[in-house]
């Protein structure tokens, strides 16, 4: 039976400090790492093991990817970065910190941005520190964006899931995708069938695999926390 | 103008312990891991960057790209990983300690295996508990070997350079190459022209970055240690 495993990220300097990251690059914090190896631990004892891992081109989910795999003793497994992964663009909300932009526009309108499912945040603005992400040299040739809704990141998400991934799992490839909130909310949209309305109120912890049991057709048979099993 | 850098990985377990790894699956010690890092500072301070690594399936090469890309800020890279760029094959010297090797069989008997062009060490025997590598989930599909040769290692390196490596020079990309010191002395001896006898006694430190500033038609122009520019 295929099997997907989804993670979340462990937690990064930012998930402490309960700032917007988004497509800012954030490093993982000493219990981030701990996360992420605990995670590996957790796959080695419960049997799992993996034949690829796709990630973002973010190194909280690279780190991630990086410290489970040295922890399962699988460092030699292909493990493939494409910018489809990213977490959602938070556009202007992006480095702040959630209790202040609360504090400052309204616990509604914090809401409507995070969590409505097709309206993006406040574009970032052109003297923003965050507009460095233009000139990245890992986004050349890319439309690097502004600020993106739920409904945006899908639209990038799926089509990568589509053509790099789905067909790695009808290989027979048993697959591990190291992401974010909301790359992951696309993808369980996805799999499990789920609303629009619904998705927004989806969380995802970090460092929690998510193991997916599918049919040769790949329906979803099972859905689970492996830590739950 | 196309640059090519070749990095043996950092001091491994064995390294340190004196004994003939090849095939077998040695972590890097704490020195090994500074002198990854140590490398990718070099990079970020002498100005060098790449757009793609390739490395063995060997955990002491990939561990120092890692750490070393870590250090530049540069996880993102992407990084192929194949077992052709893995050290010789020691046979069945594997896991011996050198020094008690040469003590057992003598010194010149080690020298003819360990530097002769074509003459293989003996091969693993059946009862070995190195023969594990021939079930190593790595290596399915692989007819791997019980014993190499340099001239063995070389049959293999050369065809994958030339096939995945020399395209990505040719589209423009900056090339790090982390591998070990046999499957880096095949590099070596096609980029130099080095003849048999010769790359035989062809030294190459843990750690420490070669650079090949190549002409268009990839001819070697110029070959140093970065650390001494």
């Amino acid at each position: 039976m295929p099997t997907l495993v989804l993670l979340r990220h462990g937690q990064s300097q930012w998930n402490l400090e309960n700032r917007f990251t988004g497509w800012w690059d954030v490093d993982l914090t000493e219990a981030g790492e701990a996360e992420a190896r605990a995670a590996g631990q957790l796959f080695a004892e419960k049997g799992y093991d993996f034949d690829r891992v796709f990630t973002s081109v973010q190194k909280r989910a690279i780190r991630t990817a990086t410290l489970l795999l040295e922890a399962m003793d699988r460092v030699w497994l292909p493990m493939t970065k494409d910018w489809r992964l990213n977490e959602r663009h938070y556009g202007g909300l992006t480095g702040l910190n959630k209790a202040e932009t609360i504090a400052k526009v309204g616990a509604e309108q914090v809401k409507i941005w995070r969590r409505s499912f097709d309206v993006p945040p406040p574009p970032l603005e052109g003297d923003s520190p965050y507009c460095a992400l233009q000139q990245d040299r890992r986004y050349a040739g890319i439309q690097v964006p502004n600020t993106e809704s739920l409904e945006d990141t899908i639209a990038r998400v799926l089509p990568y899931f589509e053509a790099e991934i789905v067909p790695a799992i009808r290989r027979g490839e048993r697959v591990l995708i190291s992401a974010h909130g909301n790359s992951l909310r696309a993808l369980e949209k996805q799999l499990s069938g789920i609303s629009d309305q619904d998705i927004v109120g989806l969380e995802i912890p970090t460092g929690q695999p998510i193991v997916y049991e599918l049919g040769d057709d790949l329906s979803v048979k099972d859905r689970f926390y492996l830590s739950e099993r």
